[in-house]
């Protein structure tokens, strides 16, 4: 069990990675309640041990439907009027316990309850893990624009007990360590390295070596946020993949890809651009090619409409004045944050991609 | 025209009051696009006026319907929905023009939007100028719950002409009185004993007493605010006359009563109550009393049932465990923050003002 400290303007918080972090959840300060915002399927295989953990028991928890619908502002009105209820007061504490979607949401219900209650990350998939419950970012989706309203606030803490991700299907499973990839491209030749070495045979269940990918791979997250906490500029780094990623899941309406698929699909047309760009080294390009391609199969971007995803691009949230804001690789370690990328590349990268072309 | 200045965590901001204050928006950056905020009929009126001098001509508002039911997380989604449209991105400029509903509703879409963009307050209501648009707190309701959710995100500038008050109808005039009354009681003898003399023949229409009203009265928020953002202690004072205000509003189901109606009957029961507790002298309570009543007249509280009023009370925000956190004054110019405060004090407060037994 390990832990990382994250800097943030509210002070700070820790991160606990490993078997066991739930019961980091004793160390905490004494509220006048405390509540779980969790998913029905999860919280019966672990609520229990997860209460038991955290000194919880008898805890009911506040449900919310698994799945990206539950993010919305209809659901955070449910969930706030539920707190109040229940008699959730300004020193409550409420408690995340879940995926991308549970954290999003629980983050942006306790940032916004009474004006900001504390709240804590306990992940429960890998990308969450690795990604979504660090950095205090909290969103709800309006329509069909996935987090257009949320909010930057920092957890109190976040508790990741890998031994949860047992019970991911292995389609979820691959789909977050798209995002580790992501964090290896990010990081440098270590963490890169390692991965191109144990991706291939990871199962869901190895929670030893789970254990040392979320550590080492959170540890990227926590470094990038640590010092970018607005996203004011370094934090945009994160997006790597996550520009067409975000216009690939719209363009198909969020039904055909997992968010860490459509960031596969991402990453790869984004490393082609940079080739195309002139920027990245066709070897380079091949080694992350390789390493997305080795975590698994991706639905493919078949009858995807290329003028939709290049018009959706203009609309990211990175986007500013229609300019898009492009992450590109330009070596394993290093990225070019740039909006100088020539609208022709960035249509050709997607027309080879697509059609299989380049495969790197 | 004078400019108050306000200290924030994210770096302070302007209050412009005054004839001529919207022109204060000619000296703000550069934006990506600039969005109005606003009321239909109040843009009827004064939107071209407003646009004229804040040089934001053609600018096609965006509308939400005038009452309380526009603060929602229903109308939040739909405005962000319409941001987004037109192409709202993260340097956008939101400018909430309109009185406390569309402040707390503008500053809770600007403050969660794309997680926050710039936004200000142009205010125009006597309320909203001397009280709601300073310090940074947006709020929606959730269901019968006023201000249940919302954020503390200070808006990037406030401007306040008063001429724009000769709008209001007599009623809503008096009510946003009875919260500078409070502001009187908070600030102590100077500006309470110019509101003695002045009170009892001010008209929506003298824009040049308003304006020494509405910089008086503010300044007295932006002190507070200054101090103390989050309400950590100091803030709690601006609730004077609010507990009770609230728990009475929510009791009448929000229909007998305007806000500041609410508070008026707050200020003569916490005043009753200062009495009972010990804490304040009969004459100063009889001022108190007086100053409210030479406000004019307010809805009776008639059949308003003391066990539901004195139930909601311990659900207040500010409630911690049940406790509730009263606000008595002392003096003109102090009040004590304390929770010790006997329960049959508070039912003989309600009963003996509700009654009339008691007028100071």
């Amino acid at each position: 069990m390990r832990k990382l400290r994250v800097k943030s303007s509210a002070g700070g918080y820790d991160v606990i990675v490993g078997r066991g972090a739930w019961q980091a959840l004793r160390r905490m300060k004494a509220y006048s309640s405390t509540f779980v915002l969790t998913e029905p399927g999860l919280w019966d295989r672990w609520g229990a041990r997860f209460s038991r953990a955290g000194v919880l028991i008898g805890t009911r928890p506040v449900l919310v439907p698994a799945g990206e619908g539950s993010k919305s502002l209809v659901w955070a009105g449910k969930v706030a009027s539920e707190l109040l209820e229940r008699g959730a007061d300004r020193r409550s504490l409420l408690i995340a316990f879940g995926g991308g979607v549970v954290g999003d949401l629980g983050g942006f219900v306790a940032s916004t309850y009474m004006r900001g209650i504390d709240y804590v990350q306990a992940p429960t998939t890998i990308l969450a893990q690795v990604d979504s419950s660090m950095g205090g970012k909290t969103a709800v989706n309006i329509g069909a624009m996935k987090n257009l309203v949320g909010t930057i606030c920092a957890p109190r803490m976040v508790v990741s007990d890998p031994r949860v991700l047992a019970s991911m299907t292995p389609r979820a499973f691959r789909s977050g360590l798209y995002e580790v990839v992501k964090h290896g491209i990010l990081s440098g030749p270590g963490l890169f390295g390692w991965l191109e070495k144990i991706v291939p045979g990871l199962r869901a269940t190895n929670a030893a070596l789970l254990e040392r990918l979320v550590l080492r791979a959170a540890r990227v997250k926590v470094d990038v946020v640590s010092r970018d906490e607005r996203e004011a500029a370094l934090r945009h780094v994160l997006n790597l993949g996550h520009t067409f990623g975000h216009a690939i899941e719209e363009a198909t309406g969020y039904r055909r890809f997992l968010h860490g698929e459509a960031v596969a699909w991402g990453l790869l047309l984004v490393t082609r651009l940079a080739e195309l760009a002139g920027v990245l080294d066709p070897a380079t390009g091949k080694r992350i090619s390789r390493l997305v391609r080795a975590v698994g199969p991706v639905p493919g971007l078949a009858g995807v409409r290329a003028e939709r995803v290049l018009e959706l691009l203009t609309r990211d949230k990175k986007a500013i004045g229609g300019k898009v804001l492009w992450i590109l690789p330009e070596r394993i370690g290093k990225v070019r944050v740039t909006s100088d990328v020539p609208a022709e590349a960035v249509a050709r990268a997607f027309q080879e991609v697509q059609s299989g072309e380049w495969n790197g």
